[in-house]
């Protein structure tokens, strides 16, 4: 593989290493109202419905900026302000959800469970029940924060049963992790170019149902992020209202050519599954525990305990693993101190066996006797810190 | 210069033609948290304050996606719900201003003059007079529009005279057009990544008089687009808020340096003078007229009335101007029929003569008698359209 000198491997949620192909796709200059631009738009809105069936029974809107971009563009074109929101929060992505929903001024309610722990569908369906004032549930496909997968399937089934419509924040999911139109009911469905489709950070976007995104007019409370006034310009003329990231476009055009390439989403998890299968154990086997059972770790992120070996300072470890060209990031969790890898990206086994040689070295570095004795991730101790 | 096959050159105002090296520089990736990364943001930031000599007086403040994006940020981070905002229009930019505040909520006012003429500065003066409660003017430096260059430091003078606050939307200005903040009050400038600077798009900021951004707390009606909240995180840990554009924001560091290289905005500045001076001169020669005079004509974009002789089709000409590897742009004027070519990005007078040589071949091809015989532009015609 050809790489400029010195580029680390990203084991990160994104940005994340992408392939030289994408990368190269971005060595052209394009016009943005030029028809092989236009065409370019079209076959990618195309794609992003086709993979999970959508076609029939949704619209592609994307947008410029990061994913959240695209979450907040989301809420603010559909919700009302005479809708009531659900959030399923368990993790940053969904507090931060929730603070969107603040700042909009729009109405809404919270349920939470803890970091290291899925959302609950039985909860869920009781307070769907009880108030049925809540038309919207935003959910989490993969919660970032942890790596924690939520099972958004039941959480679909239980809102569709209730007769509410559901978000999905899909970030960190898409294009891996299964979902199907046809079978799980969602209002929208959110993602961004970069992270399991491999593509540059620079463009989000929304799979919308197309009776809610028709009566969405009017409804945002922003220029910029109005997915349906985006919507409406592009279905009249294919292109963009505001200048769009050209180069970010052709690279994720690039991107789901690979994609498909490697068998679709269903390609790509079998790849995702064996980048996170050997880190995994790599890791399990220097002593290090996982934040999660192997039941509910998504093959996305990996959050790591941090070791209470007295030389294992993060700050120090990063720097070592840098210096073997791996960047990894830190933990976001409240509830204990932690770091992540991710298993996400242009990486193969390969990569991950690396990452896991340079970790080693790392610890002998810090002078951390290995493996390391950390507690096991289902014990008590971590039981009591939640 | 090596250019992919059949690259063309774009004659628009962005996307626009960058360099090699620009592009180069995306073909890498970035860990968003990492050291190497938070320094190139760092140096972004500074240089981007010191190209208007800004340093002392204000800070620069990042965001993801395209200009639009950065002007509905400023406009919804620094203006509050009791205040009352002037828009000067003459041109779709500055309408676009006024829409963004009639969106979110605030008290506005236009003043508008046709598009080919410029803010009327004693106008302006007038109206902050008559009006106590105008607190903010937002003006447009060059209005892409038409092409036209404004009176920004007569309009600034006005303003502050006044005791208002000015925000100058300097998308297609920045970078090359002279405006410095030492003598040039305004509370915040605005401007993209991908105009006179040369980078690639996917970026936008702002440039916010100190006091004015410290005192943005809580005044955004959007979490994305909040630039006080933006600030606080880079200035406590030089990281964006979101997954930045990494690529596009590496792009950018390189372009800044092509740009100090080239004598920084001067320089620049000099280059598109003379790029402009060929390509009206050798439009004129064939018979096309400009909206503009010369001395409202900024060297950033030039609009030409379109041509009245029977087979002059604009598709037509575009394409064959397409053929030949020129991207021109089409008009945006409600006033006349109009195109538009620009000649800012990475272009010098050799592009410009071969897209006038490629201009002279379109009008064989469509079997149109040059030079042609279109109203001089300051004829009567004109006026009464107006």
């Amino acid at each position: 593989m050809t790489r400029p000198t010195n580029e680390p491997w990203l084991l990160t949620p994104g940005p994340l290493t992408t392939s030289k192909t994408t990368k190269d796709a971005m060595l052209r200059d394009w016009g943005s109202r030029d028809m092989a631009f236009l065409n370019t738009n079209r076959r990618i809105r195309s794609i992003l419905l086709d993979l999970v069936n959508a076609a029939d029974s949704h619209e592609c809107v994307p947008v410029q900026g990061s994913g959240t971009f695209a979450v907040e563009a989301a809420l603010g074109t559909l919700i009302k302000n005479t809708d009531k929101t659900l959030v399923l929060v368990n993790g940053a992505y969904g507090k931060r959800i929730a603070r969107i929903l603040e700042i909009l001024g729009l109405n809404f309610t919270v349920q939470e469970t803890p970091e290291n722990q899925p959302n609950d569908v039985d909860a869920l369906a009781g307070q769907l029940h009880s108030d049925p004032a809540i038309s919207h549930v935003v959910a989490v496909h993969c919660e970032t924060t942890s790596g924690l997968l939520n099972p958004i399937a039941e959480i679909a089934d239980a809102v569709a049963k209730a007769g509410r419509k559901l978000i999905i924040d899909g970030m960190s999911a898409f294009g891996a992790l299964p979902i199907d139109a046809r079978d799980t009911q969602f209002e929208a469905l959110i993602a961004s170019s970069n992270k399991c489709l491999e593509g540059i950070p620079g463009l989000g976007f929304a799979l919308i149902e197309k009776t809610a995104l028709a009566n969405a007019k009017g409804t945002s409370r922003s220029l910029c992020l109005d997915l349906f006034d985006q919507w409406q310009t592009m279905e009249s003329n294919a292109q963009w209202r505001f200048t769009p990231p050209t180069h970010v476009i052709a690279a994720l055009d690039s991107a789901l050519s690979q994609l498909i390439a490697e068998g679709g989403p269903a390609g790509r998890l079998d790849r995702y599954k064996n980048n996170c299968r050997r880190l995994v154990n790599g890791m399990r086997a220097l002593g290090f525990a996982t934040l999660l059972p192997d039941t509910l770790q998504a093959p996305i992120i990996i959050t790591f305990k941090m070791p209470t070996a007295k030389n294992f300072i993060f700050s120090n470890f990063y720097d070592h693993l840098k210096d073997q060209g791996y960047v990894i990031y830190p933990g976001k969790l409240t509830i204990i101190d932690s770091f992540r890898m991710g298993c996400i990206g242009h990486l193969t086994e390969s990569q991950m066996s690396g990452a896991l040689s340079a970790v080693e070295v790392a610890l002998q570095r810090l002078g951390v006797a290995y493996p390391l004795k950390t507690p096991s991730p289902t014990n008590q101790t971590q039981r009591n810190v939640l």
